[in-house]
């Protein structure tokens, strides 16, 4: 099948609040061939991903991603691949190309899917999807009463597993920390897993990361998330050999394999968390848990969008039976809600299925979508290199 | 001296071709402030970077650039440190930022040395600036005897070091690698510091590059540079620690501190490459050099378009005396000439000079650009959030 279009929708929330939840808008990428479409979300900048897909080319390895999709044709898991290394060898230079493919691989993983007639972890060479334990993902509390408040609500709709992360935890001195933890703890209970994700709050200080280890671990933390910035190798190895040892969780901030497999190899990481939507796609993703098996570190999906992402992000390790631990965000902002009516929904024990429909097994309900749509033109020399396509 | 306008202007040669040349295109900024300019020049896709600053906000971490830039004061470096601190915290999300940061950042140092009368180096905490040995930077020939023509040109013009790299090199066996090595030898002759860029020619595949290394050796090759792709750091490890022993140089990759701070600490490189108009501006450029001199490593300009992006890439290790090696190019396209009258050119001895002038020291020559000159509009559901401004 040859490609005929690849269509990106800009979708916004009417207002964007200055917090950190990723869901307040989304980018789609919509393609078809031979009358088939499949989608894909990327987590990215929109506008800037679009004129990363238009721009004109500056030279031989900064060309926009747009001259990588041309003319092609889509049969095989192979012609995927093909594409995906042809934009990273095209797109070398430009910095946002991995941003924008994530969503491109990913429509072209659905539609392959729904041509093959195959759930997308099927075409990975996977044989069968195990459940996952989703975690209730969510932001602290502004204060230790409304953590535990939120912890208690997690636990009572059913979750087996909590995250609590960013918002003021890191910032207000050690004893509000341990005030938040042990709310958390108190609020989940004891038999619920509980993770904790600093949101990079210590930069690269060891000390203050050091400083909170005999609170989480009296709390019984699953693990710590993202104490440091990304890369911050050194910190994460000296951390994850300290003592009381907690397990160190990172990686969500990795924007292709390379950076991954360096966070999997220097890092002392127990926990990779890749979000396919920024590091390439499913393609790149699956590279990852391949690197991850072999490392014996376990694969986590990094996911805080839609089902449609949801559903993404849990493919490229659907068949690994003992990674069952995923992400599961479930503060969504209305506009992520309605990319789909399916939804990825816990079974009566609590665990998550990928779906077993062709490709992705999550449509996409065009119709509620328009009124989030937001429409982007670029004119170069006058002349109109982009205009959003309809929905 | 508040901040009135940040403009971005996107210049292009007539034609752009698919080679590894990115002299072809530019994106300068020009920032004014009290009856002040500064400017700067980013490495970087355009279109793609225009669209990072004037993009709506997706999240608290994913803002435009502009965000950080608003309202502004400029009269001290602290203000330009809180500028860089505020992209990098706002924009963490958008990918393309750092490039973009760049060439603000170099027009903030310009404009600021500007009105402190000083060039950015003094600035920078340097009492003096150390003369540079330039390499003539250009891609490898064709055939060898291309090369060979290419490298006796060179010593000819008074180079007394000279790189070739990219093109054919790493790409048709090992045989006729060597030839290109000893072609370049010969043409430079026996004297001249001859660098080898192999363009990331092999990946992470230790074995392709070990071949070539006995090769190296006996052309006396000064530092082998980008064997693999950045990043890649078991691969750079090990080719460091193999015989025959040849220097290793990379890091133009580097699209921040960390990844920087990550090659100088576990590549095993003696010599770190970094480009300013790409790693976030003079202001990261000078934490990488500190970084270096506390490591031992030898710290190098990554340049390959014009005088103005060269200023700001030596600026950064100006004052450092024993890091007296810096990338010069050679084949730059009418566009980067033209970008300044004013040239950085090797004195009697062969050693160019930081520019002694305020800021830069290179003025932009804006009557000429007019023709180079690519109109950018974009509109958001039918306004106009960006428009190219009158150079």
């Amino acid at each position: 099948m040859k490609i005929e279009s690849v269509d990106f929708f800009y979708l916004s929330m009417p207002e964007v609040l200055d917090i950190g939840d990723g869901s307040q808008d989304a980018l789609l990428v919509r393609i078809r061939a031979g009358g088939i479409e499949g989608w894909g979300e990327c987590e990215t900048s929109p506008l800037t991903s679009i004129a990363s897909y238009v721009c004109p080319m500056s030279h031989s390895a900064c060309k926009p991603l747009k001259y990588s999709m041309e003319g092609r044709n889509i049969n095989s898991v192979e012609d995927i691949k093909s594409i995906s290394s042809a934009v990273h060898e095209n797109s070398f230079d430009l910095l946002q190309a991995d941003h924008t493919l994530s969503g491109i691989d990913i429509a072209l993983w659905d539609l392959l899917g729904k041509k093959l007639n195959e759930p997308i972890y099927k075409l990975l060479g996977y044989n069968k999807a195990y459940p996952k334990l989703p975690y209730a993902s969510q932001l602290f509390g502004d204060s230790p009463e409304a953590t535990f408040e939120k912890a208690k609500k997690a636990t009572a709709s059913g979750f087996k597993a909590v995250k609590f992360g960013w918002g003021p935890f890191g910032k207000y001195g050690l004893e509000k920390d341990i005030a938040h933890l042990s709310a958390a703890r108190e609020g989940v209970g004891p038999a619920t897993y509980l993770m904790i994700d600093a949101g990079t709050a210590w930069n690269n200080n060891v000390a203050g990361a050091k400083e909170r280890l005999t609170a989480l671990k009296k709390m019984n933390t699953y693990w710590l998330e993202e104490p440091f910035s990304n890369m911050e190798l050194d910190a994460y190895k000296t951390l994850s050999g300290s003592t009381p040892e907690v397990a160190l969780a990172g990686g969500e901030g990795c924007n292709n394999f390379i950076q991954a497999k360096v966070m999997i190899e220097y890092a002392g990481l127990k926990f990779i968390q890749i979000d396919a939507g920024r590091i390439g796609g499913i393609s790149v993703a699956k590279q990852v848990v391949d690197l991850a098996q072999q490392s014996n570190i376990t694969y986590v999906n990094h996911t805080f969008t839609s089902h449609l992402a949801l559903s993404a992000s849990l493919q490229p390790f659907a068949g690994i039976e003992k990674d069952n631990i995923s992400e599961y965000p479930i503060e969504l902002k209305q506009l992520a809600q309605d990319i789909s009516k399916a939804k990825i929904l816990p079974d009566e024990n609590g665990y998550i299925h990928v779906p077993e429909q062709p490709g992705l097994g999550i449509s996409v309900d065009t119709e509620i979508l328009k009124k989030y749509l937001v429409d982007v033109e670029i004119k170069i020399n006058g002349k109109q290199i982009y205009y959003t396509p309809d929905l």
